[in-house]
């Protein structure tokens, strides 16, 4: 059995939570937060929750750490920090800060003498696998990612932030017709307008002047203003009675030649279609936390990426079956 | 630069000549064929048709040589034998042999201290890996294959031996409401017939009995008899105009469920819309050669499948730019 910690029990840390309970092979230890650990009750029969603080004490009891905080100040912190003493895995999104966090990572994993997959989940994560293999086969061609149907909770909440919202829920949408295009080899040139809508429920506040919210929200720079944005104005029963999941997905989309003329065209796309953003991120998190423990057995120790585990590593089969089954 | 053999010069090898003119890191050494290299006419400019009996006098002037040779009987003679003096690629697709085929390769690449990779290309190959990270994600779910539209050359071949038959052309084309219930993740329990049709052409010889190749297309055991076959007579030159093409495709789909009690389901695609199926698998052997190069100068030595391949081995990009650009 692979003993596996989660640090964090939010949407993600539960979502790693139901994860660990469809693969036999691993075993919950505990559940570490920065939150009372009384405050907390995990789903699992028999786990615990401890503080966060008292991690080092479980430094025999656990193979693999799994950090469910977020990108913006947890994981800058804290995937270095428990590195030292655990193999770990993080989902760390903020692209522009990939390659100093992999610095950190890297440093303080071989100083442990640990192994740490960092940026791990679906994008950045699989999408990322994706865009790789369509390069590495497609050299000549081009490169399209799709996001949505889906909840972005970075949009929702900067929706959240304006005067007189109460609540919020933001949908991202591919457009339709741009998908097509792609998808029909048509190597079209898309702008941000063109590839993407988005759409907001707004609960507002009683009395709030709703055209202001919604001249605020179609204006607001980086999140809006370069996207065509459809506003609902619902009642918070609502908003809790048809937009409580988290639902997300898209597409990557490779399409490029091959030939000496290049004269055949060819289109590789790679989509997925979820119920909830948060557990399958958390079930790609644990099947790399399978891979970070065997790739520490194998004496490849720092910061790795999910362009360095060989796919073998992430099942729980032997190898000749899988080899049997699945090639 | 990898300098890179070419061993067998039909389709694929053709193919991998062309995926090798857009790959900057890669240069032809040589075209090895058992036929009379005098009457083979590469197309990269500069290169050399060599008897297959030479190979061993390239042994410092390759570093891999990828295999075009076929499943039936090629393959599992040459991969061995070229095995032991060079790192080498096939597209082995066999599935039951696949396990001897492994371990004679295995034995042959170790002793010459080389990487082998088998079984490469999209089925098996991609559509492998797919299934795989499928399954590695979505413990509790279901794998759906479905293929096409495309020629299939084996049905192909086989309506070419019938009595009467002087050209033939077979398309495997999926049942378009089976790929709509599995990708709405309806889980649907499919029959063979369910799942493909077939579409044959049809150049029948003069004074042929069109009734009769018809009747022993569709009763073909294996081949037809399992599925909706519809035949087309048509004359040689419709043929020619409008079925020299080899295009093929088809999508690897895991559905699946997480959360403790499966509440939310989970829909992963993979993809693929080809104009030319050997371009595009000479394209995915080309990217797989890399990798063995570099596998091998890691001391990683022996027989492998796609599922030992680390993503990041297969870019002629270093790993900074990996990282920043893909991830």
């Amino acid at each position: 059995m692979i003993k596996v910690g989660i640090a964090g029990y939010g949407n993600l840390g539960r979502g790693v939570e139901a994860a660990l309970a469809k693969n036999k092979d691993m075993e919950l230890v505990g559940i570490f937060t920065r939150r009372d650990p009384a405050t907390l009750t995990p789903k699992t029969p028999g786990a615990k929750a401890y503080a966060l603080s008292d991690m080092a004490s479980f430094k025999d009891k656990m193979d693999v750490v799994i950090l469910c905080g977020g990108s913006a100040t947890d994981l800058p912190v804290m995937t270095p920090q428990i590195a030292k003493d655990f193999n770990v895995i993080d989902s760390f999104d903020t692209h522009a800060n990939i390659p100093t966090h992999f610095k950190n990572v890297d440093e303080a994993a071989k100083a442990g003498g640990n192994t740490a997959i960092i940026s791990v989940g679906w994008d950045p994560g699989m999408f990322s696998i994706s865009r790789l293999y369509g390069n590495a086969i497609l050299t000549d061609g081009k490169d399209y990612t799709f996001w949505g149907r889906g909840v972005s909770q970075g949009h929702s909440d900067a929706v959240r932030r304006i005067e007189g919202v109460k609540d919020a829920r933001q949908y991202t949408i591919p457009v339709p017709e741009a998908v097509e295009k792609v998808r029909n080899g048509e190597n079209p040139e898309l702008t941000t307008r063109e590839k993407h809508t988005r759409e907001v429920f707004v609960v507002a506040k009683e009395g709030a002047d709703q055209a202001k919210i919604e001249k605020e929200i179609k204006e607001m720079p980086n999140y809006f203003s370069d996207y065509d944005t459809t506003v609902h104005f619902i009642s918070q029963e609502e908003l809790d009675r048809d937009h409580k999941g988290l639902p997300h997905g898209g597409s990557v989309i490779r399409t490029g030649t091959t030939g000496f003329d290049s004269e055949n065209k060819h289109v590789i796309e790679y989509s997925l279609k979820l119920d909830s953003n948060p557990e399958f991120t958390g079930s790609v998190l644990v099947a790399y936390a399978r891979a970070a423990v065997r790739m520490n057995e194998a004496g490849q120790t720092g910061c790795k990426t999910v362009f360095d585990v060989a796919p073998a590593m992430l099942m729980d089969m032997p190898y000749e079956e899988i080899i049997a089954h699945l090639l």
